[in-house]
């Protein structure tokens, strides 16, 4: 069987990634980028290579040492390349960055 | 369902990336390469791959520590190759680059 | 013949990577990423990508030296771009990171 | 609709960027790859994932501080592979490198 | 004629890569990631994006300087996304690391 | 019109990349991996990804900052994964890598 028809066949009942994408829509959201850049906005689209629009954009550098993150720009509007998001988070909260246990 | 299925069945009324790049044709844009390259130009072209053809650009690289842009090319056309295109951002004004809240 | 069609027609019998990632759904794995960052947390979903969904989630930095993690976060659900996930390790466990032969 | 159709229906009218490389057939083109290798030669080829065909190749060294390209090589024929292509200039002479506003 | 069909139409009597490593199913191979981890196992699967699943594996660091490898884990069985993937070597034995012509 | 139907219409009477890679089965190709790794060796086979079968190789590091090339390892026969191969040359002698205008 083709790698590429596997979780269409045995995934069933699994939480689809595109789909945690799609309940964010409208909502604010963080996205990690590959390297030192943090985006939290407003998430109005995306697409199947996660390409993702965000509106009132709050641009941060994690300033590596003590997890600080800067602000550096706000934006009204702009468009991030899929290939190069990390990870995205839901919520309206910067997640914390405590460097001890919890 | 497949995973490249999804946008098209759930994402219905969200903005789509490519229509965004679209309705900069014609249009002065800032596109941040991976690394410190940042271009301004006009969007003449793009493809689903987000190759970007420019016209009058201007080449820019983030100085890094102030973040201040420092000029190093002007070009009468150019393409560039979407994997390496980190954000576009729309607009005839270079973004603020200011390293504190606003 | 398209390489395409290889591990379809001579593959037979061997196991597949996504059905191991689907056998994990529920479960807990560690997913380590491009860089340092770590993620120990319950599989939810994921794609044909590698795209994943992760509950409770625990991320660590690996700090280099001495191969000690250090928990920066946690998180109650994230997606991860499955091109900027490296390995995929099934299990309750951390892994050990001993730097002498065992 | 899907993202990979939005170009073929919305695009009407905008430069598609392989039509840029192909209008370079046989003529002269500057190569800047991901790092700091830089290539002008002669483009005998391409394909849809960009990669290019070069003859009579230059290859140069970005020096980095000044700016300064560097001759490392010269060789008669060699294939790129388009993913670490960051951009193609069409034209006869090296792009100038100047550090102050023109 | 399209790109993607090249090797299917001239490609005729030369090795395809996916059954040199199809061949190595159920013996040990040595993976070379991108960036300094290396594995090596016993090979149980693989897909046509390269993706590999490893059995009683044994994780080493490159130590840079001297080319001399240190083990740094050992995992019962794991997946290592292809993308990462960079080199694959079948064969019992770790390849030599020499510095000088042989 | 599809950027993915471009080359098939517009680019009649160009070479084509892997047309290149093919003309070489049998015979000595240099490929240089991103990083600082080089192989040399006689090409058995590759795929539409440019992954490369490569028997009877040498691997080289580029030592960086004379450009001296060091034998660090030979194997009988390996996998490169094509996403990390940056250039294809070529031909039976080690490209020269002088560092002044030839």
């Amino acid at each position: 069987m083709a790698a590429s028809a596997i979780s269409q066949t045995i995934g069933v009942g699994h939480v689809l990634p595109l789909e945690v994408v799609d309940k964010c829509i409208g909502n604010k959201v963080w996205i990690m980028m590959q390297g030192t850049s943090e985006f939290y906005g407003t998430l109005r689209g995306f697409d199947d290579y996660l390409n993702i629009v965000l509106d009132e954009v709050r641009e941060y550098q994690d300033s590596g040492n003590g997890g600080k993150r800067v602000l550096v720009n706000t934006l009204d509007s702009m468009l991030l390349n899929g290939s190069h998001v990390c990870m995205i988070i839901p919520g309206d909260a910067p997640p914390p960055k405590g460097e001890n246990e919890k």
